[in-house]
């Protein structure tokens, strides 16, 4: 009984996900690749056992051996494959964003949700980081009270020069929003960004920035996104509640003594840090467990997203208002 | 060449000073203590080394014996003892703030500046921690670019239940509106400030408080203050710049494993956290150094506070229009 | 292509390899079970899929629906069944030790020797850990120098009063025995054991006690093992080489600040410290990389453990005299 | 009531105690300063408020405007300058050691119990370090139970290329020699020394080399001592007692994120990591308080670190026998 996963979209994700489900994910295949560079694809297919290579990515969403699909395709594609994949009847996990914009989110919702049941995941794979989980469990313990504050840290060590400013919210910070609702099982209903002057290194991008959440529960979670940060990838947030803070910074398990320091090693960038989050995500995703996020999730993170830019460039706070969550979303 | 300093005030501070300036300080001694209650003020003149009692505190710093004073007492008498530090010209170091409100502060400028030389020195004392001065010696290398934010944390154990919400500003957070301006050598030019839900520990203070301050130069300074956080007492600091961060976090020597955690213990109050950066301020203070904060700095404190006491009851961002340096206290 | 895996013996450690060959490992089954206690095994069984339950141990090991054999049976019984599977020619991975004297070592290494090419791996899952196996490449980049010491540090909570002193060495020490001849590619040629007064709470065990070992390249690995640290579970160590060193000590992603510590959590036991390690020791024996502890490798523990008992006791210098290694365990 | 202090010996050591009596301790003044290089005693005095510069050592212990003497002269001139201290009834703060033999100790011992009172105090300054302190009174406060080992670990970035092995242990561990004493309140009574092959940036000498120590209640403290160990200078300390561990590490109170490290930074010698332990010894001892190391501790640690010297010769354990402690010596 292995699920014979087929992979639409075969860059660094899309070929790590393939080296995943063939080498650390029990009870997966990769049964099928497409990828707009078809070499690149029979690359990926060839470590992956002999997967089939498609050259037509509905012909690979319809394929009676496929069970289920998995997209890491460029932003813009989403939405047609997603909807496909329903159309199809299909489990499909699609890398985050659900679609760049709301209307998209909003036409997939409604696709699943006429379809009736569940078939949609969306790659947040934090919520599966055994420091995030961690940081859940033990809020839910009641241990150090009810929670205030989310001070988040998010830097990245290079971008484009000169991307645009809201790249910051919609690629990056994108990941603190999802956590922010998940955490706290609560809607973000309030949202402000603050700029120093940005870097020198960012060729003119607004970059750092500082996201202020405030969720429907009140807890007040800020986002500092780097982008330009140099000096490594970092992620890392501090919980505080009533009686006790927790910090999730995930240290490296050796620590080295040269040339004048007592040093850790950061990573270069995200794969590292994230590797066994991407690993649980995806063992989940074929176990059928459903811990992932939602289409409803993707939707309020690409909702939240646009409100955050809206007031990057307004410099005022902003009130969220989203619509009221569709039935199939409740939690039981 | 002992200097006798006079004490005003023998609560915690004021005893806490006069035991390092017996025991501690090259080069000083305890004159002479003022208390509102002689009997506390003996007590703290028998373990200095036998100093006068004054039951007056303008005899004691009129007193020839006295060559500087140092002013403990409360907020509201500062303004009073300063002035009349400066109508003797004598030196005088006052615990922050300079005066609680802008315009006493303002009338110690113009009464300093009317003497013509600086006499007074502001107890912002963290500006002699050993952490905070590697923090802004290791940004004057170079070494890590420009900076860009400043994201700060600042937690007391317990407040009196339902004090007024503008006293985070003024009492505590005050330090961090000193340390941000010393820092970057730039005065703060914005201010914001958001709340989330209270703590159920405060009885009706709006604690913890979320403090984002701009400088002239650009830099982005957030600030948590919080009260009530039970679990201890802690300041720490994260320097941004271009291309890397500075953590100040003062971990204690020692680390305990026991029952199941690995832990450093955290200083119950501000005293053993800072008693270095003390010890420093007041040997500086006798050696005449004059790195200390000057009566601007504390006029600026003062300034800077209120805005943000504005913004917080206004919940808008606030532009803090300060008027210009007196000359007297420009660098030369 | 799923290798069916026989495990024999399911209680904590048996049932946990069931559990992650079932549900964490790609292209592994848990096929068949034994264990004295047969509703223990038919639980495991159960939760791994529907495996076949057996009740003779050899029957299990050569059963055609069999491919490889798990042995995490009681010390004594491993000789025998990994003889058996010698016999049947079947890949098996045995806990260690691989047997309990080095006799029966002995005799394993001349059935596989006999055999012809190696069937057997041994259990000494610290050799996949992240944290090793991080300490054992940066070793090999040359950037720190040369190796000189090794201090190692191992602590488990609580132990049988009582229990010989010898356990400490053959039961505990051993990971690191392994761990230092695996990680400089050396033997030991020399061992000495330094006791203190036992702990109040052994019941009358020699616990702690220092093992001093030296490699044939001349490094020097000295091994605290404290089997009553009451404290929790804690294995780490320190590289020191020629111009750096490199501390393993593997801390949890997240610290909890509360009632006046930080601190990190240790865990109660080697499981959750371990878990990533026994992962992937499956999954590359199931891979047949080939990278784990060989039958040779077995031996060499089990014969320096012995040496470090006859020094425990003698209270001197011990050399460890080991016979030459047989070329089928001769690295190519 | 200020003390004058004459030093003699204006090295790096004499120097600093120069600068520390006249800037940092309450109530010491330097008096008088000798050294063989008068020019250099010269640029001490007159950084030292104008000290008079002597040009006999024996002419500044005897000259009635000296209060007490601070020896930080080469060790082999230690015996006579003490005898004459204690001649002369004056109290002598003596560097370690107190002399390099043990029978120059015993003649200082021998001295000052024919004077009948303590007058020696010698300068092994971690009794005074925070962190050694804190260790202490942990222990003392009984909740991690009684103690059984002490790791130490004692390094240095360099020292003189085939300098004699035995400098290791009277050099340098002769400071680990005194805390074990002093930590435990219990005498050294057996050594032994394993060493690996030594680093090869030693010229010859052995280096490292591990010293094992048992004292009298039955406590075993390892201590590495690394004098060419490249990276920095870094003392620290794990106690292992019955329920729990304590840590010395001393960590600065800052680190920096840059260039893919996250990494504290380590001293490049002894000075700045026990400069706090050095203004508090020479506090104590202007403050007459005697905390500091009598010269009983002094002639055990020369004693203790002989029995060391022959333990790495003969590569055997050697069983320290210790004369008793003189009536003066003991505690009340
Ligand atoms: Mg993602
Ligand atoms: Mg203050
Ligand atoms: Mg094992
Ligand atoms: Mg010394």
């Amino acid at each position: 009984t292995v699920k014979r996963i087929g992979i639409i979209g075969t860059g660094i994700m899309g070929a790590d996900h393939a080296r995943l489900l063939t080498s650390a994910v029990s009870g997966a295949a990769v049964g099928g690749v497409f990828d707009l560079d078809t070499d690149r694809a029979r690359g990926v297919a060839e470590s992956s056992g002999g997967a089939k290579v498609f050259t037509d990515p509905y012909a690979l969403i319809n394929d009676d051996d496929i069970d289920a699909v998995l997209i890491a395709s460029s932003d813009a594609t989403h939405e047609d494959y997603v909807l496909a994949c329903v159309a199809a009847g299909k489990p499909v996990l699609c890398e985050k964003p659900l679609a760049p914009t709301v209307d998209g989110c909003a036409r997939i919702l409604e696709a699943e949700t006429a379809y009736g049941s569940r078939l949609i995941t969306v790659g947040f794979m934090r919520r599966f980081d055994p420091g995030y989980t961690d940081l859940k469990a033990l809020l839910a313990t009641g241990e150090i009270g009810a929670p205030l504050m989310l001070h988040n840290v998010h830097r990245n060590p290079a971008a484009v020069p000169g991307m645009p400013s809201a790249n910051l919210i919609t690629n990056s910070a994108v990941h603190e929003l999802d956590i922010t609702r998940w955490l706290f099982d609560s809607e973000i209903t309030e949202v402000a960004v603050h700029t120093p002057r940005p870097t020198g290194n960012s060729g003119g991008t607004r970059d750092p920035q500082l996201l202020i959440l405030t969720t429907a529960s009140g807890v007040l979670s800020d986002v500092e996104i780097f982008v330009n940060a140099r000096y490594g990838y970092e992620v890392r947030c501090e919980l505080v509640a009533e009686t006790g803070t927790v910090t999730l910074d995930a240290p490296p398990p050796t620590s080295v003594r040269r040339s004048g320091l007592h040093a850790r090693e950061l990573p270069a960038d995200w794969r590292p840090r994230f590797a066994e989050a991407y690993r649980l995500e995806l063992q989940d995703w074929i176990d059928g467990t459903g811990r992932g996020a939602t289409a409803w999730d993707g939707f309020a993170a690409t909702f939240v997203a646009q409100a955050c830019v809206n007031a990057l460039e307004s410099g005022e706070r902003y009130t969220v208002e989203m619509p009221a969550i569709p039935g199939l979303y409740r939690r039981q």
